[in-house]
């Protein structure tokens, strides 16, 4: 399984390298490279006996926390956390990232928003020259459910390219976000975006959005595991350490 | 009841002026204003024999559509109406207004934000020089409910003031709109603001952050009924007819 050795060895790395001593609270976030990270965490935690408060991101990332047996927290106990840990659909060389592929986008946001610093764990495959050209699926946008047909007109009318709201597989009709929410997926035309703060702050005001997958130059530093378990650690230039 | 007799003068001047042959899909929006307004619609339809289909702003606007026999639509079937009529807790002389005292702006501006026109009904008292001089309890601001501490403080740092975590006093704990989310009230001080739009803008963009009750010259008529039956009837100069 080389995509599960890329991330395993992306979340290892991350995980040895923030997890310390001086690290008492962090954000935990969802999708299938933040298993092992957890896993790593939890294994650093109990080995040490680190006093250690993890924030989640998503009913997931809630049970991961509980079934390795860390200490669970939230963001109204919590506002600011010395880290936060998560995954990414796709990251750009100016740190920007899509999110919410697994419809956690919202809480996410909030999360690694209270966090001094976010770091994200992701296959190589992830990185990516532009936004759009490596996750095709669009951008992630909460929103509230009795406004979803106009928060797709609005966004198409103001941004062009299609709005498309999200379907599973396992319950008929819309998919409904932990808040209990649809999620639109926005998709684009790589080549026509100049300005992914505009286009995030564009979005957000539309009326009936909660927010957005897009994260806008957030990233402190990104882990990008390859299949042959060798790790990229990539740090944002903007951001001071 | 002086009050009673403001609020119904105003409704029906409003009603008797803006419904007719022409208007076929309207918002209805919420608060004790818009009792005496759906009743008259009510009774120009069934008098009239109009074709109208009515689309609520909140739970207690769809009861009272059913209750008056009116048609009942939703925004997933209209995005584009021809009118929404609603109340409002201060509307200054710029035509800005301050709604959600019953909690329930976020659907209410989006159905102002789908129609032509956005009119209002209201007792004289709420007309005032400066928003936040009449109506002291300040701005509602719907948020999901995992975000309210954050962005309470988020608020306070980036526009000063004081945010309150709104509680009802038929549930304990916080106030739960029709979306199953929070609603804190800014407090703000009057003197120190000088740009709506920004205001609003600012509000809407912190992480969490549903909608804002601050609507920036979004309405057209404004009418507002005095305790003697009199209607003032006042029209934004920026908009066109």
């Amino acid at each position: 399984m080389p995509v599960n050795l890329a991330k395993e060895s992306a979340a290892n790395a991350a995980v040895d390298e923030q997890i310390h001593n001086d690290i008492h609270i962090i954000g935990v976030g969802s999708g299938s490279t933040i298993v092992p990270a957890v896993k790593r965490i939890a294994e650093i935690v109990h080995k040490n006996n680190l006093d250690l408060i993890c924030v989640p991101t998503s009913l997931q990332a809630r049970e991961l926390i509980l079934s390795n047996g860390l200490k669970l927290g939230s963001l109204a106990e919590y506002q600011e956390l010395d880290l936060a840990i998560d995954g990414a659909d796709e990251v750009d060389e100016q740190f920007n990232c899509i999110k919410g592929g697994g419809g956690c986008q919202t809480q996410e946001k909030l999360v690694a928003v209270c966090a001094k610093r976010f770091i994200v764990v992701a296959d190589e495959k992830k990185w990516s020259p532009c936004l759009g050209t490596k996750w095709t699926k669009g951008i992630p946008i909460e929103v509230i459910p009795v406004a979803y047909k106009l928060t797709k007109k609005e966004i198409e009318k103001q941004l062009g390219g299609e709005v498309v709201v999200r379907e599973g597989t396992e319950k008929l009709g819309p998919v409904l976000t932990d808040q209990g929410n649809f999620i639109l997926d926005w998709k684009f035309d790589p080549v026509k975006i100049v300005n992914w703060f505009d286009v995030n702050r564009t979005l957000k005001l539309v009326p009936g959005v909660v927010e957005t997958g897009l994260f806008v130059n957030m990233i402190y530093k990104g882990y990008f595991g390859n299949s042959d378990g060798k790790v990229e650690i990539r740090t944002n230039p903007t951001m001071s350490s």
